[in-house]
């Protein structure tokens, strides 16, 4: 992930944070800085110079990869595109050439409000999810991956590389740079309740920013007062971003279809009927 | 976890590795060293001092903590008596006071065999296990602690300290320093399975290491021939630590019983027919 | 440094900060745990334990340490004779034992202010100093080791162990966790100028805690307010880190004695009839 | 740092390493994906993608940054024109426009020989040197940016910015990754001896590769046989990482000459007249 030296280093998220996939990262880096600069003259001239956040997964089984098909209106749409509401998942950006545990996936978000005496706070988790090989998928615990794949067996797709993914957590819990980086260490646990080994070559990037304190890029005086959470009432965040992590890369899966991409090379999506089946067969939605 | 700081910089492990409670730490460091300078005279003297790998959890709830009941005889017949063959699980040692997810537990084991072309390597878990609250508990992908939480509506037991696990790792496997770094980050995804959310004020300290490479306190030379695993095939081990870590805590939580404490504090033992009910319920052991 | 897993953690330092030798940790630590439980009851009953922090050099050139002579009323006078004012310097407590460039040395301490807007910060630092080679010992720049060597060409004393080196830093800035493990950092630099290498075994252990925030062990809600030093502002303080801890270990060196300790070994001190010729030679002290 | 994330997970490096400034990180990382793509075209086909390493520094004191004025020319011409031999120092490259300690300075490269009883081992370094403050420049341990900093009182130039520094160490010594990574913490050392504080907002960023161990990207078993430093024997690459990492920044300021830049800004080169005769007068260079 570019830019995530300094994230960890300073504490602060400067820049819009985009995602992509491997090959593209320089190129979006690049087309970023060009926006910023065009829109905050100061950057570079009165003020420091920046370094965007980019997350990538490699998309190349799906995905002409190579073609580097990633162009500066795409990554200004982007940018300018950004809005509230509901978020597409699935196949959309850089989530349309991602593959989870060999079904197709893509982009997913879940999120959490964990109710406290003063208020709530949410948090919000998105992934690109590109991770692992369908003996080890679980959802809810349950383990599909080894019950569907023997319907799998003749799928030509057996990718030699584990692959990764990237999560995204933002929250509006005043959490200070050292609480954040631990926050981000529990969506690890999401991803392993989905069956991730975490395989070497698999880069788990997970960055979590909070919008509570927010620090000004020219400052005067030494010191600021910041609203911080006490460290014993972290758990219930804990809680929520791993299940929100664990729901958000479902979503990724239940939210994508099959896909066709480069050289005929074919990712099944989810069968849901079949994952309905199975999950009530484990106990699950038994309410209905 | 004593003597870490070393382990970690320079990637060896040259004393026995001991579990107690964390008031305790103290003595038994002590009592290593009492023992091993008696044992091999050169340490202190012609040979560098050592530094000893204590591990410890907080059983301050069942046990009289405060009062450091461990001698020196306790810590020397730990280290003489330690043996190959089956380990004693449950309220045994360091784990007599330990409690996971309200649930009595304490030291549990398993392994796991991974087939390789040139012959097999074993991945052997030991846990120190003592942390986590009911609601969370999960067996095999089971909600087991939500589904029996209500039975244990009225226990007086809700301590305000999520408490931690010590998990040592031993392996065959031929891997460097920075590879048994990567492999014990893979065993916080076997205790997230069970259903931590590692707290804070949680330790998870895991600890790795392999037999393979020996390395002399006293070398000659400046090169050596290290035999080393290929990261790109670490996968199975990864695997076989994440399975290998949920299994020993659920073995920790299954080979122990009832407790009274000190105070009248009272955990109670995972209540294994319920538990048969509930996984047969939720589509596991069907076999049967 | 036993403790410092939890205090990298947590960003808390719970505990008096003691210094000893290598083999006396494990005493040193189990003495303040006794001290401490004594002194606060609730620790460990309705309150959580503690994990003594306790940092340690290797003292075995000229100290029995196998003998392992510290005992409990060693460990309560420290404690409880600590006290503002002067700090002893050189061959004092766990500085008796230590050697520095192949001098004499032990306990050494220095502090700066930091002027600022709303009014002053200080920054003091102690260091147990036991690291080094005569060689490389430089003093405000100057290479003093490489010039004296040849006056100590037959000293028996050449040890294997290049040692280590103890830094503690406190503040009154308010800085946070990650804040002081940055600041900790740049202590490093001041070792380098020293002449240190930080040779493979040298265990540089620095600690840096400001006592602006201070946390209540039970707290009530969820969140705190914090002051914090703006990032931009540290600067000052990480140049009079690097400079303290540089003086630090000078003042170690000064105000040792020749000592001879077990078996007839033999540590000179610094010559500083020798240093202050040395230091005119090569332009400083030209004042006079 | 772009793609360090992966060299520190992975231990490889597998692409060039290039140094640019900040605003063309992107640019650069882009193009070298399309060079190395071109030339191997197994890169996210039958193998995986690679994720370029590019080194930064802030130059827009002296340089239109924002104007983003690399292409893919100058990028392919650096990687084609790589060659043995004399490496070009002050402003060249990526240096152009590097400042430190407010002289001009960039590129500097120094090199080291250790003595092993089996042969030797070459360290080499080379910095892209922009940090500091001219107050705190040390030259050989002589303080002379404070001796000459009263005939620049007038200069208009002073950056808010205290600048950063990319190291590269490059050997022929077996070291591990987590060795180099050892070895690259010291270059930190060399940095500090010439007057770096490492304020907030610079990245020290180092990189140290070996040689010595190739992996093949496409590997065949599980095992391999690595040849490997022994850790005690490490201390005289750690002393020769530090002198030639303080030797490349001095070349870096003495190979520059003065330079005007964007918006008339000036930078001075270093006084080396003035240099010497204040060196001299500290006691070096006695021997003429």
């Amino acid at each position: 992930m570019a830019g995530l030296t300094q994230v960890a280093e300073w504490g602060l998220v400067e820049t819009p944070i985009l995602l992509t996939n491997t090959l593209s990262v320089g190129k979006v880096s690049d087309c970023v800085i060009k926006w910023m600069t065009k829109k905050y003259p100061a950057i570079g001239a009165e003020e420091d110079v920046i370094l965007p956040v980019v997350g990538e997964c490699d998309d190349s089984f799906l995905n002409d990869a190579v073609g580097r098909h990633i162009r500066s209106e795409h990554v200004y749409k982007a940018i300018e595109s950004a809005a509230t509401g509901p978020v597409a998942e699935g196949s959309v950006g850089a989530g349309t050439g991602m593959i989870t545990c060999d079904f197709k996936a893509g982009i997913g978000t879940a999120s959490r409000r964990v109710h406290a005496d003063e208020g709530h706070y949410t948090i919000g988790v998105l992934v690109l999810s590109n991770f692992g090989v369908m003996s080890n998928l679980r959802i809810d615990g349950v383990p599909v991956g080894a019950l569907v794949e023997p319907s799998y067996a003749d799928t030509s797709r057996r990718v030699s590389n584990y692959g990764s993914i990237i999560v995204v957590i933002a929250t509006d819990a005043p959490l200070l740079p050292s609480q954040l980086g631990r926050l981000a260490k529990r969506a690890a646990l999401g991803i392993g309740r989905s069956g991730s080994y975490a395989a070497h070559g698999s880069g788990e990037i997970i960055l979590a920013f909070s919008t509570a304190n927010r620090v000004p890029r020219v400052a005067v005086g030494m010191t600021t007062t910041l609203t911080a959470m006490l460290d014993r009432a972290t758990g219930p965040l804990y809680e929520a971003t791993i299940e929100a992590t664990e729901e958000a890369i479902v979503n990724a899966l239940c939210m994508a279809e099959d896909m066709t991409g480069q050289g005929g090379n074919f990712a099944p999506a989810l069968p849901l009927d079949r994952l309905t089946e199975i999950l009530r067969a484990h106990g699950r939605g038994a309410r209905a």
